[in-house]
């Protein structure tokens, strides 16, 4: 029985969301291969592939703001997962925001709908 | 001001994130193009982009189950979509559960954790 993401078929990296697992509220979306995955399973912290960096980014590893992994979900098509976390420091975003959904759009035009908790210039090596 | 997803960075296309509004439930993740994107603000309804078929996807067009789209949020790289949604028909899954993610990683092993509440084979087109 299959029981990790399908990665072949996914050219090696699948989508994951990280929910709150208290609140519901959906924080982030990230990048998961194989290695992540794996390593998710094994350490209980949200591991993600950085597209960007070109590396494996455990989540929190600058910030402080790692993410216990609670439970973890695969989709339908093997190809998506959910992972429902514990938010260390309430931040999730790179921005110092909690989600990392915080441009709203009404009426064609966004609106930011909160603030940072944390400022990422002292928290982020420049 | 951007305004929407970063389409032509994501290479065309880019996750969506589909959320019980009422629930906070996480439903699934398909795709968005821009014409998907474009429909899905002027309709208020979730269209994206299938993959699998290549063709703009008006979520619910054979099943009925269509999802009414509440709010709408970018992520801070504008290149992930949050939708809320009420979901029409109660289930949003092709597998005729109420979500996609009904497959639970423990200890390594799938455990399916919810039912189909419709029979698939009667609702779609074989």
């Amino acid at each position: 029985m299959i029981n990790k993401p399908d990665f072949e078929n996914a050219e090696g990296l699948v989508p994951a969301i990280a929910q709150e697992i208290e609140s519901g509220e959906v924080l982030m979306l990230a990048w998961m291969n194989q290695e992540a995955w794996e390593l998710t399973l094994r350490e209980g912290i949200a591991v993600y592939w950085s597209r960007s960096r070109g590396k494996i980014w455990r989540k929190g590893e600058s910030s402080g703001n790692t993410q216990l992994v609670h439970e973890i979900y695969l989709d339908c098509d093997n190809d998506t997962v959910l992972l429902k976390v514990e938010q260390k420091g309430d931040a999730a975003c790179h921005t110092g925001r909690h989600s990392c959904f915080y441009q709203k759009i009404e009426n064609g035009v966004i609106r930011i709908i909160s603030e940072p908790l944390f400022d990422p210039d002292e928290v982020y090596d420049t």
